[in-house]
C-alpha cells in the first residue's frame, strides 16, 4: 500500500489552529504519514507531536512548508479535495494504490493553479461542507478504515468498550 | 430510511463556532435532517441557514436545547461517538435503520450520564481525532453516502468538474 501524505494550505494559525488540528488528527488516525501547513506554526506542530507521542506511531508534521515546496519532488499523484470536483465513487477506481498520493486541503479560497497541479480533483459531496469531513470520507474510503483500530504501540491504547472508558497504559 | 438527527453537546460559542459550523455543515451534506446545539447561539443559527437557503433541502438547527431535552421524547435510537467506544464496524448492523436515529456528538469532555443513556456508544478508530471525522465516516457508512450529490433544489448547485468550477444559478 502506498503512504499518504497530507498538505494543508491557507492556514492561518490563530483563526485555523482547531481546525488544522482535526485535520492532522483525523489523517493520522486514518493511517496518513504526516502533515505539511504552508504557515509556520511551532504551537501547532508541538500539539500534533504530544499526541503522536502519547498514542504511538509515526506521524509527521512539518509547518512553514509551501504546497509547491512539498508538490515539487513528491513521486506519486496529487489528489485535492474540493467540493468543485468529479464524484469522488467515479475518482476512487482511477487513483492508484500503488503509488503515494498527497492530498491537499484547502482552508477558505484556493489558488486556481492547485486544481491546474492536481492529478484529482475530487469532491466528497457536491455542497459546503466541511475539509476535515471530506478527508475523512476520502481517507476512509481511499484504505477501507484499515488503520482506524491498528496497534500503535503508544504509551497509552483505548480499548473498545460498549460503555465505558477503557485505557492502557504502557509500563516503563 | 429512517431519520438522522444531530445533538451537539459542550458547545461553546466563542470556541467552538467554527467546529459546529463543520459538524452541522457535514452532516447535512450527509442527509441529516437537522441538529440541536446545547448552547444557544443566533449567529451560528444564521449561518446555518443562510446554507440551508441557498444550497437548498430542509435541514433544521435549533440552540438552547439540552441533550436530556432533546433524547426525552425522541422515538428512536441514540448513538454517541466516543473514541472510547465499540468499534464501528462492529456496532452498525446493529443499528436499526427502520428507525430514527440521533447522533450525539460531544466536544471536550462528555458527562458520563450520556454514555449510559445512548443505545450505542459506537468508536470510529480508538485514536484522539476529530469529532467531525467520525461524525462524517459514521453518517457516510450509516447511509452509503447516497445523499453526497442529491439534487437539494437549491438557489446555487455545484455541478461536478474536473478541472474547474461550475456552479448552476436559479433564474427566479
Amino acid at each position: 500500500m502506498s503512504d499518504i501524505w497530507i498538505m494543508r494550505i491557507g492556514h492561518r494559525p490563530e483563526r485555523d489552529k482547531r481546525v488544522t488540528t482535526h485535520v492532522a488528527l483525523s489523517s493520522r488516525a486514518l493511517g496518513a504519514k504526516g502533515i505539511y501547513v504552508d504557515t509556520e506554526d511551532p504551537v501547532l506542530e508541538e500539539n500534533i507531536r504530544s499526541v503522536a507521542t502519547r498514542f504511538g506511531g509515526d506521524y509527521s508534521i512539518q509547518t512553514g512548508v509551501t504546497w509547491q515546496k512539498a508538490t515539487k519532488d513528491f513521486k506519486g499523484k496529487i489528489v485535492h479535495l474540493t467540493m468543485y470536483g468529479q464524484r469522488v465513487d467515479e475518482a476512487l477506481p482511477k487513483i492508484p494504490t500503488d503509488e503515494d498520493i498527497m492530498v491537499i486541503v484547502g482552508a477558505e479560497k484556493v489558488p486556481a493553479e492547485v486544481y491546474q497541479r492536481a492529478d484529482f480533483n475530487i469532491s466528497v459531496g457536491n455542497q459546503p461542507h466541511s475539509e476535515i469531513a471530506a478527508l475523512a470520507i476520502f481517507l476512509y474510503l481511499y484504505t477501507g478504515g484499515k488503520h482506524l483500530y491498528e496497534d500503535r504501540d503508544g504509551e497509552m491504547t483505548v480499548i473498545p468498550n460498549e460503555r465505558g472508558k477503557t485505557v492502557v497504559k504502557k509500563d516503563d
